[in-house]
């Protein structure tokens, strides 16, 4: 099994970016605790990251070939893309939307999600800690509604 | 450290209302599995359900004294409760807020939570294992933030 | 075949209440009145009333498993319960919506209702009549669709 | 006394348009049943039927002179006839609004209503019963309030 | 010169609907006065009354071959009807909208017209002395640009 | 009996300012003009202009002891002013709504009136003239309701 | 197999209402194009043309016992009419939806369609040429989805 | 003469909660005040607080036979009770609105009130004096009106 | 210690101005019974009436060197006047707001304040003690806060 | 005389993606038969598809020199991108908004069209076929308007 | 070339006023600036501030004569009058808007302007060089549009 | 000090799109001026234009390294562009909004901005001179607040 990590724009910026809001912790390390995790509940990850709407569009795309499912913080997309939900959607791929600060405590824009409501589920809200529960939340989604984590 | 788990309004019901909306899992299952992990994370649990709002407002008061923090799925009241808000934001505590099912996938109103924005974060979507990864984030940052999971 | 009455908020002051508003036969009256009418029809009935939302909720989730559907006039919560939408929804038994003034007549707020599109029909403005009404529309839906009366 | 009942548009279609909505009871169906509901009351009755909203309103004028009041299914024109809630209301007679369908139930214009708040009351949901309970609950109105049915 | 005065839905009522509304005169009474003051002025009138909405469709496009305006009292279709707006507009002819009672004081929805905003003006709230000021309003108007009356 | 005719911001610009949206009648003109028509109709008149607000304010507390009425043509504060509507309904005098230029066919604010439903009628669109309709039909109503013109 | 085609309100005026909006082709021209086409594409036509909405309605409930389907302008209609939505459903036809002009460059409220939603399609700004690709579209979806044209 | 002091949710931990918002004086020193104040003024009192809605109705109706009005700080319920809006209006005592922190100052929700409009006044935003100033507004109102303080 | 008091436009007309809204009690009888009042308080009062929004921020600004705060009763002014409120705010002196009548029951646009959210707290709706129950506020307030009254 | 073909964001999934919903014609198919009709209509075409916005914009101002007007699918772009509506208004061509799904019976959010009210036209709803009708009207209208096709 | 530039309500507090928000530049400093930056520009200037809407209105008014345009810092009337928009386009005159603060990072309220869509531009957040940028951008557009400055 | 010129989608065609909204000056005559600017203030610039929303977040995201601020014209990514308002936020550094047409007086969806809340101002509608006024800002931002120009 493999999963598809996607991050859209600044989250290259993870750590340095805002810290009050983001944390402190930078998007290798996220990617480095993901691995890590990934490997203790046997799951293989490939990581994305773009500034460019279109280029997260063909990412779905073309990975959607070679995974079981998506774990996307679509940043800023997360928004206003219908074409990202459109792709998400087109592939046919379970996905989980994660967000590592908590959205609805910031301006009223970032309440609204266009990935939501076809999302297997959200983690909003526990930094970097947010990529790791949805990783094992969309894991044990994918061997079994309900499975034991 | 001590967590108390919030059940809401027909959570007793779970796994045998609309299994098709919430699983099979029954809610002595949730706190079963709930109590496990507690168990693996070295955390103690207090569990509490009610279909009376202001009985939820009684427990967080009372249970404030005696936990480091809340596992909330207010269930119908995440939507209406001002009363369940201002209890969780007086007792001044760190809370998850927490649903089995994908509100953003229903009605309109769902997508409406008074908690969410005094939330350190949401997790929504994953069946019982909403709980399971809701304990896992509210303990790690109780542990200190972007602590390693 | 029974059926269970269910009466909200402040419905216990009928007949005594604003009786420009709400006419002067008390609930006791209403009452009598149904169970005459569910003898005629060969239906039992049971009663309850209460102002506390929660425990309208736990009666209809305790009720389900002796009645074949309710006839709920739920007063103010009618405006403000996902909570008592979600435990009708919950025990999956067909239920009639009643007031016993026109709603849409009076303030705005009364013209939302969150059991409405869940329920098999609504009877407003008939006085204690309505009861009347909704029960012989339940009782002939439960008997068969487009039966007559 | 007697009474009129009053179909607007696509109501002559009732039992072939759309039966998984509508029901398989046609209009003669419903109107045979009245009137033998009628008989029963000791009310007599008038049925018109239109498409046009004129003629609707050209009817509720004519008929009030030998009617007592209407028991109404504007269809379609109940979201939108200010000339069919000014009619009704003109004449100064008693009304009930009637829907075969639930429409709190279907498309969100159709919650809308023009005649509600002017209404005695109203019946949805029941599908050809709602005519029957419409009438029942419009006798015993006119017969004096909260009368016994 | 020639003017056409239309009368929209239940405005063969004026006079005998809601007196405390709409007045004590009625329709026969206003065209008597206005057909006064049209000789007074030195103009033509026609008069039309119906309250279907086409049949006032069809007559603003076959008068329009015989008038220079007209005056329009659209009743309950001043809130509702793109046609007869688009059959004012398609005639290209000046006209004035008329409301006997003040729609401003009344329901909200009687706030918004259709025809308004492509009308030469509106009168509202006069009694049947809004018809009397709308011809001479149109009359003027028609004759030069604020020219005495 | 005497008549006050108002005039608020930028009308003392009438006939100068946009002549395409307004006319090229000045106010002296109208003024000149509604007192030929006052002396026609046997009524005495009084003028008065300010551009601020609470000036206009000052003027209908101090004139209300000595006219019987207001024409008011508020300009700009017609659609902001909730303390001139306090006056004119504090002061208990009928007062009619004037507007030179047709409100509904320019700006949306323009649209809404904080006067008009509390004035006797609305007169709008017809240039200078609608000052002169104003003044028939605000005397026509001091003179008795529905009375001839 | 065979189409009918429904004109609403002010179609009859086609050519000579509003020019630069509506273009010179009278509905006559129209119907000799779609004729030609229809021969063309071995279709049937009828037409069908009325200002009154009940009348459209009427004609829908007959007509579709002799078309496959419907090319609908329905006018003014388009944007209030549930009743023609009502009918086109009703009978269970699939139709599209035409309008002349780019109805999303007018007013706003003709960016509001009830029809829309329930259609094959919708082919609106192409001038008289609209009806005539609306009869291709129709056509290729009743001979098989997606096929040639 | 006797004046109800009804105290809704989460005001039993007033004084220690948020004391940045709510101030440090606790609900037992308030209802200390209280009784001063109600001993100089000639008024018994008596108080009642639960975080059940329900029980706040249950108390409303109950104590309504004993007291001549009520001092109501409804608490979250303010912004979403309409069941405790029933009951006021329902047991016919006036009542005045309380808040200790400025409602306006916070969150948008909290700026609207089911309780307001039916009320006698509302006092909001003077910390515990905000209760002392409404028993002296009710009393002066409840020993007519306009009268010294 | 000084404190402003402010009455905006029309309450020159108090006691004489629709006195079922407003009561029968005039301005100078508020001013003398504030007068006592302060002096039983130990505080200096000054006054100040203007109908002109510009004079009540030229007031504002003019008297903040010689008060502590405000009693502003700014009557429609509290619903439009960003200017008001920028004074208020500009000066940085505590001030209250009060309305005699309760805004709450009245027009919707009542219920809108520019001031409300920069006050101290609002008082509203108990006629003429409205001014005697916010300058008790406002004194306790300036005398330290929760202070006994 | 040439024409542009742009296919927006997820259009090369065309076929493959969602076939229920866009069908099982692949874009390359669709390109075949537009190739095809353009011969038949004796137009040259040029066909670009990319996800990027930036990228159509730029496509759309480099493909301005060589072409007469542009069909567009810009998928989810349509409902989002003011930049792209910028492009085809800057370049001043006349183009046809396309969507091969009835974009009125999908999400609200899909009614929503940043370059509707800027086309010559709008063709929704027929599957590829879409695409072949807009070509025909584009063309009919660069060969002058309410040319016969 | 002369300009005149008009400062609206507690602008005269400049400096004074909330330094935080509006920086610590008098109005004395800001028109000194003005001057100096006048001269440099060989521009003379006129200034003017009154709190009272009218004045602002009166002052435009009186001074169109004089000057070839205007920059207006309306202050707290940007955001509500009416009046002083209809006298800016009334004298038919250029005029630039300004801000001293950020107005889009304040109360929502102060997003809407009743000036910025007839002014030439706008310059809003630069402390008291907005009044500098705003006479460039004024006195360049005056001598020529996309002048060099 | 070294300040970044960032143009966002169309711009490239500045002076050739569009003349009568946006002038005649080109993007190249623009930098031109922004240059001879940057020398008389003694700051160098940077300039970069993108269509694709992506890299002009890639862009912000790498010049903020060397640059210490940026003047920012997004164009149509103003409205609806979360990505390039977190980058410009997330980096830190203080930036001017510009716009070359004035937003207020086009489209209603150009008045929304994502970017001016953030932003130290905002210049708009002074053609190219927007870009100069802006430049003056931000440098004179940059070197201290409220120096001389």
């Amino acid at each position: 099994m493999r999963v598809g990590v996607v991050h859209g724009p600044n989250l290259n910026l993870l750590g340095r970016r805002e810290p009050e809001v983001y944390g402190s912790v930078t998007l290798e390390d996220v990617e480095k605790r993901l691995a890590a995790l990934g490997e203790e509940l046997g799951v293989g990850l490939s990581f994305f990251q773009s500034n460019v709407e279109g280029e997260l569009v063909d990412h779905v795309q073309e990975a959607a070939g070679s995974v079981s499912g998506f774990v996307v913080n679509a940043g800023g997309y997360t928004h206003t893309s219908v074409s990202l939900r459109d792709a998400l959607v087109g592939v046919g791929l379970p996905f989980v939307e994660v967000h590592v600060s908590n959205v609805h405590a910031r301006e009223s824009f970032r309440s609204t999600s266009l990935l939501a409501d076809m999302a297997v589920g959200v983690v909003t809200g526990f930094g970097a800690d947010s990529y790791l529960l949805a990783l094992r939340g969309l894991v044990s989604r994918l061997r079994g509604r309900d499975a034991s984590m």
